[in-house]
């Protein structure tokens, strides 16, 4: 992995780079979609990158060890194979899923005992072993094992879970050191900063991190029901101290606004469900602001979903026909909304590149927001 | 409209054809997919023309009636511009959808009362206002509005129930020769031959419905519970005494091997759930055999869908892939079945176009018939 900044904004901390990784070349800040189960929700391989042209996709680790299942994925020679997806691919620890979906869980010093939320099966992850189910799956960049700490959180639970979180870093860094990538291509550790909304838990998170030296770093436990305010000061702290020559990446964030602010605090990189979450229940992101496409108001507009929209949806649908569809919980639907929101996000990030190498992100991005939060 | 008979195949009742409707040609015998809610569940209309090529589809009177409504449509200037579907449509009368879907129904000499199964709302279908409803759709090809009699059924009522299709009949075809198309394209409208499977009965019928002397025929009531004899044994009845030179329609007809016995029997089009609803539920059909894609067996089988198949989604995706799509319930394994299946009865239909026209067609029907009949 090779990562270089292209661009430092005079005004802010944003930058952009270019993230070198085995399976292809990065522009940043980026966009990363969600591929849950090896999947996009809606969207075929094809269309992500074509249509929307997607430069790297996440993977949920948790979902993929319990379905398909890791043996498989390994069998398939990996995700990429499996999933016929040629461009790079970042998966997460599971950490975040075994506090959030898991049927039961049980944190010890050795890691995370969880029942599966499909069928109550009993599975442990451990720094060491979410390290080899990543080699299995062999995604260009992987996260250390984490605790997300949840929101609220008291200081004393914060800071006794951050402790935990740096144990298993140093335990996950060592087992990534002495084994292999399985698949011909090196693969890339991310370590993540945890701390809660505690400043002085956060700092001292990320000097942990820092000082652990990996090719780029990551912000977690953010986004989960903390005031906006408390997350943008929580990444301003961390992104001092973060080295400024390694991507950053800001877990599970967020919504355009969200992105463009923490672009501006020196985050690089991106994923959140909310373009194909919400694109699924009608919720569509465009330069003039949201639309709730449900709202009677649409029934009889037969203009074009989006006429500035980056994809072939926007031009061949109509907002009365997707609104018929999304009402009518067609799959169809699901499928334009996911593509339109995507191609959003997609467009959003290089406009936002875009505004970075021409010296005039601040501006643009105050202009944009106000019209971000319109609503249609 | 305009029918052409282009081959008749010297061993069997099989022809090819070209059906010429206001929004393209149509070659025969062809395969409609069904388009319930103004979509086919999964797939975009431009993967529908480019990839599967699929030169007509079928869409639901009742359930556009229903959702969004006839006025939506009518504003859009019809299903074509409301779906952005460019080729021919053809749209059932509603009559199977008002006796098999609506959560309440009172028949009477007037029409159908029946209950919404979406809201419990009242509504009313006449052999009138179905044609009303049609015109506002503006498919290429209409329905008249009959009573689809159940199965079993008895001579008693399946009698009555016959003559009040052939009355409905008279009223609707009045209407239709009273009415205007409403968007500058005439419209074709079909009768509807019925008699459960009573000999007697379907022969009347035949003879009433090709009397009516409309441009192409259907035959409803078909494929609802009976023995696959009784329903070949109807066809051919019925096959014998509508007019040779107009297009033959059978109605939610079938499985390939369904098709491949009603071709022979003089039919010329077909439509059916059956490649989308089983796609979405791991079956798939394919020159080999059919798969159940749910097997244990697929689950590490990385080869191609089906390196036959016709559509991209055959060599793009593996079964093992598909496997596990369909079984966490990802939208995409829907969209993949429905693809590869859409795309497998395209096939049998160009093949066997090219086989009547060859000559060949009742030895190759019994070979392939023998292979689609295969669990693999």
């Amino acid at each position: 992995m090779d990562f270089r900044i292209l661009k430092k904004d005079p005004e802010t901390k944003a930058r952009t780079g270019i993230l070198k990784l085995p399976h292809g070349e990065v522009l940043t800040p980026v966009f990363m979609p969600v591929g849950t189960s090896a999947t996009v929700k809606g969207v075929h391989q094809y269309e992500l990158a074509d249509d929307i042209d997607v430069p790297i996709i996440l993977s949920n680790t948790y979902h993929l060890y319990l379905r398909p299942g890791i043996e498989i994925i390994a069998n398939a020679g990996g995700l990429h194979p499996f999933m016929n997806w040629t461009r790079p691919i970042l998966t997460d620890s599971g950490g975040y899923q075994v506090f959030s979906l898991a049927a039961q869980r049980k944190l010890t010093e050795e890691g995370a005992l969880f029942q599966s939320h499909i069928d109550g099966s009993r599975h442990h992850f451990t720094p060491e072993n979410v390290i080899e189910i990543q080699r299995k799956i062999g995604a260009d960049i992987m996260m250390a094992f984490d605790e997300c700490t949840p929101y609220p959180c008291d200081y004393d639970y914060a800071k006794i879970s951050m402790e935990l979180t740096h144990k298993w870093l140093q335990r996950g860094i060592h087992h990534f050191r002495n084994t292999e990538a399985l698949y011909g291509f090196d693969q890339a550790c991310f370590p993540i900063v945890q701390g809660s909304i505690y400043p002085d838990l956060r700092k001292k998170s990320a000097e942990v991190i820092a000082n652990a030296g990996m090719g780029g770093n990551a912000i977690g436990g953010l986004s989960v029901g903390e005031p906006e305010e408390k997350m943008y000061e929580m990444v301003s702290l961390v992104t001092a101290i973060l080295p400024e020559t390694s991507p950053r990446y800001l877990m599970g964030v967020g919504t355009p606004l969200n992105i463009l602010e923490a672009i501006a605090l020196g985050i690089d990189m991106f994923d959140c469900v909310i373009p194909t979450r919400n694109g699924r229940n009608g919720m569509l992101f465009t330069t003039g602001g949201v639309i709730n496409i449900k709202n009677e108001k649409w029934k009889d507009d037969f203009t074009n979903i989006d006429p500035d929209g980056l994809t072939f949806v926007d031009t061949q649908y109509s907002k009365a026909y997707l609104r018929h569809l999304i009402i009518s919980k067609e799959i169809l639907g699901a499928q334009i909304a996911s593509i339109h929101n995507l191609g959003f996000y997609s467009w959003l990030m290089n406009e936002s590149r875009k505004q970075i190498e021409s010296g005039r992100f601040r501006m643009w991005k105050e202009e944009i927001s106000k019209k971000l939060e319109n609503r249609l």
